[in-house]
């Protein structure tokens, strides 16, 4: 039997625009001979609804939108995820799959295991269930499950789980287990999610179709690459990363195999971040209503990066580039960024701010005092750059992409209303090490240098005063970077890091640093997720904390 | 037995801070004769701790803390809620409460019911347990619950609770109930909060003492208001709200009842309001390592009222007003925001932004070209205030106080790194409607005219080009807050909000407006909370979503 995996694209809340996409979707397979679709989890809505959940009003939409599905959809069986209602009374919500086949809803399967940590909080809106189904088409039995459903192998030990949906399943003796995901993209997981598969459908001997969304959805990057395994594990098929797929296998019920195959490609963790950040980018400005956006280019690898992604994102005449220079500016940065732009096809203006900056001062001095910390004249500069961009966005009506990297944001190196300015962060997720790799990346994957070499090899600075240079303020990037990721990443205290061969002074300072700073990341624009930890979604910290939880001071005596 | 309520303000992440705070709180009950003290839920590490809790080194020192307590406190039985480790095998951590006596831990009692709903994720960092006990202490045999464990009556409906934590001790025959809580302020919270505990201990013929803490901690108020309630319900004594108290109750374990009493006030809602908002100014400035704020003061309704929370907070000599005035001020705007400073006694200066906002254009005209869009002309006259107020908090280490309310942050009317700038927004919880009664309350209060009349009774104006009244632009507030409330905070529909009476086309636009203002909220500065439904924490939306779901167009025949 042919079945196909529907890789969509869906719009959070774009339920029109979402069961159009699964009809035409359900309307080619059948014309490819499959009997059977499958869509991903809450295909209906787009993943994730978050409080849109809470309007009675979006629900019924897209139950009413399931219906529309039912009455519509000929000559092909049809495995959608969307929200349902679990009784009239209880008005409890569960994620849901729906199994339609001739103009009926012939079964439903909710999801049991609910994912409430990093950046999901299913328990806040759904219900789990516990009770399940085998479905059949002409000699297939196959059970369902969603996303979360199928972890259960690999997450038991840290959540709360009690039970495995894929044991339960195994009970009521299906040929094949299918599961519809929205699972966001970050480094590494395709490998994580392949050997979770594999392992689920030998530990049960059972054929597995695993079918994920692709979609930048705010700062979640889903890759798609939607898959089946034979009931050995072996993977047969694997569908598109980053972009949409519609593909069909055939299933031979007896054996419990696949006879589709394709060849794998090997993965390549910097092609994949690059592929990631600009499906976020496309799919933010595009469903944010932009189609154009303008980027500040400093000449530094920042901006570099990001204006490269922006191009293959919406195209070079999309884009443009604003370079604004001061007096600290070196003059390499200025036509550096020119020549970015010229290398990458884009418009690209220069407009200088000395003259605002010097306006900002002489209206301070004339009206009240003259400003002397250097803090205060150093964060006008940006700021003062902020208010061109922004001018910019609202004079055309194009999106401000920020530029920060997770470095900075990580210790604070940024201005809050300055370069912190944006609609959507698309490097924020990467440390300043990752950057200079994924610089040296697109200048390859190019076959041209696009970001000038002087760009790479320069020692970064933020030119906002003169001869100013990061590593005076900052560890090199290098050492940083590590503490960062230790610290952050790892949640590994300032006497564990220093163990690893890190200077303690250094690494308390790295802290307080990156402690002190969550004043500033809560105001930071949303900014792509592409490692297991990001500042963005998932992160939740308290900003008027004190982080004295060592208490040398007070408990030197007491040990647990 | 003479039990006391120690109402704490606890620090998140300050645990040496919180610690001594306890163990001061330990003697003074014991000198007044005390033989038991009891504190809020998680008083050792504060609530929320967020995601400090993944950091296994916060979790260690707020049990090294527990031990440290447990050896120092002398002659007073204590009660304390901290974080445990549930078993060292599986690291699964706990919400719990000690109880400790003669310098050892008595017992301990981990809590059941996870509130993962609105500003809580309890099921992210905690696992429910379900074993109770019954401690003893001279004739009294208490039971203890945490927080939500004794708000299974009222919420069951709509949670995933299965089993009440009270009506379990019961049958351990206890004969007090203890609460340890951390229960955030919310409009008529107070009454919700009595009417539960009182209804509960009438249920289970059991006197409850009922513990919460104090603090403002980010977006989050905690009113304290502790007391304690006979078993036939009658609340016998109440400790003080939004400061921290110790009261001292006599508990007769035979009647089950307490001799303590004390007269309860009439709750005042906007004095209530008022308070909450002092204390979450103040909290914050000061957990945040600030003693000074600066705010912008145009000589609108919302920097007035902002600027006397901020007096009432700090004191008129820590509260810095700078009038920004522009071309399109008037006259009697600087005037109001002089009156309102001197009528304050805060420190006042004024720096006109004319010549900031020529220089800007100039700029544009000379290197690129001119502005011409309203909408850009507009917006760059707060972005250079935004300037102004951060290059003064950068320059003397102030605070910069935000002055946006809920009517403006809710439609858009506000504008992204201009009058959006701050450390934290104090009124942004508020509707318009709503800070016309805190001015009117401010002013009756103080028994004279701080905020001027004027500021009161003008028509409001953002003051950004000629002749610009906010009412030509959005509906009436009277209106408007209506609307917005059945829409953000009651999930109404548009016809819905229609059927009560307003003009769809008006809902529809103000819905719009709501829904195209996400990506402003999503870098708005940090906003206390005082309704059931802010938009600071607890506001989950989507940014890059389409608000589709009405299916018209699509869906007119199909209907469940």
């Amino acid at each position: 039997m042919k079945i196909a995996l529907g890789q969509i694209n869906p719009t959070v809340g774009d339920i029109s625009g979402n069961i159009l996409k699964i009809l035409d979707y359900a309307n080619q397979a059948k014309s490819l001979g499959a009997r059977l679709i499958v869509f991903p989890e809450l295909a209906i809505c787009g993943y994730p609804p978050l409080d849109l959940i809470f309007k009675p009003s979006f629900v019924r939409s897209n139950r009413e939108a399931l219906a529309y599905l039912t009455e519509r959809v000929e000559g092909i069986g049809v495995i959608v995820g969307y929200v349902d209602v679990k009784s009239s009374v209880s008005k409890k919500l569960v994620n849901a799959a729906a199994f339609i086949d001739h103009n009926q809803i012939v079964g439903r399967q909710y999801k049991t295991l609910l994912p409430t940590y990093d950046v999901f909080d299913e328990a806040r809106y759904f219900e789990s269930t516990n009770e399940y189904n085998v479905f059949t088409v002409d000699d297939v039995r196959f059970g369902l499950t969603i996303c979360e459903d199928i972890w259960y192998q690999r997450e038991w030990e840290n959540r709360n789980y009690t039970s495995d949906p894929v044991a339960k399943l195994k009970l009521l003796d299906p040929n094949l287990i299918i599961n519809l995901s929205a699972s966001p993209y970050v480094i590494n997981k395709e490998k994580v999610r392949c050997d979770l598969i594999q392992n689920t459908a030998k530990k049960f001997n059972l054929p597995i179709i695993y079918v994920n969304q692709i979609a930048g959805n705010d700062e979640l990057i889903f890759d798609g690459r939607s898959f089946v395994a034979d009931r050995d594990g072996k993977i047969q098929m694997v569908a598109k990363a980053f972009e949409e797929d519609l593909i069909v296998v055939d299933f031979d019920s007896r054996s419990q195999r696949f006879k589709a195959q394709n060849v794998i490609e090997g993965d390549n963790q910097l092609e994949n971040i690059f592929k990631a950040l600009v499906l976020g980018v496309k799919d933010f400005t595009r469903k944010c209503g932009f189609s154009k956006v303008v980027i500040g280019l400093s000449g530094g690898i920042d901006s570099a990066v990001t204006a490269c992604i922006a191009k293959y994102a919406l195209g070079a005449q999309n884009v443009y580039g604003v370079a604004m220079p001061s007096k600290y500016s070196s003059g390499h940065a200025l036509d550096d960024a020119r020549v970015l732009a010229n290398n990458l096809g884009i418009k690209f203006d220069v407009i200088p701010i000395d003259k605002m900056m010097q306006e900002t001062l002489l209206n301070f001095q004339d009206n009240v005092y003259a400003l002397k910390n250097s803090l205060s004249l150093e964060n006008i500069q940006p700021r003062l750059r902020g208010i061109i961009l922004m001018a910019i966005s609202n004079e055309f009506n194009y999106l401000v992409l920020n530029t920060g990297n997770k470095s900075e944001i990580a210790c604070g190196y940024c201005t809050l209303y300055g370069d912190m300015c944006g609609g959507l962060c698309a490097i924020g997720d990467l440390l300043k090490t990752k950057v200079y790799e994924l610089a040296n990346y697109i200048n390859v994957m190019a076959g041209e240098e696009i970001i000038p070499r002087s760009t790479i090899t320069k020692r970064p600075s933020a030119e906002l005063r003169e001869n100013q240079f990061d590593d005076d303020t900052l560890p090199p990037y290098a050492t940083l970077d590590k503490i960062i990721s230790y610290y952050v990443e790892e949640h590994l205290s300032v006497p564990q890091i220093e163990e690893l061969g890190y200077n303690i002074n250094l690494v308390q300072d790295v802290v307080n640093l990156i402690d002190r700073s969550e004043f500033k990341r809560k105001q930071s624009a949303p900014t792509l997720k592409i490692s297991q930890c990001s500042f963005g979604v998932g992160w939740k910290m308290p900003i008027a904390y004190k982080a004295k939880y060592i208490l040398e001071d007070l408990l030197c005596q007491v040990k647990l």
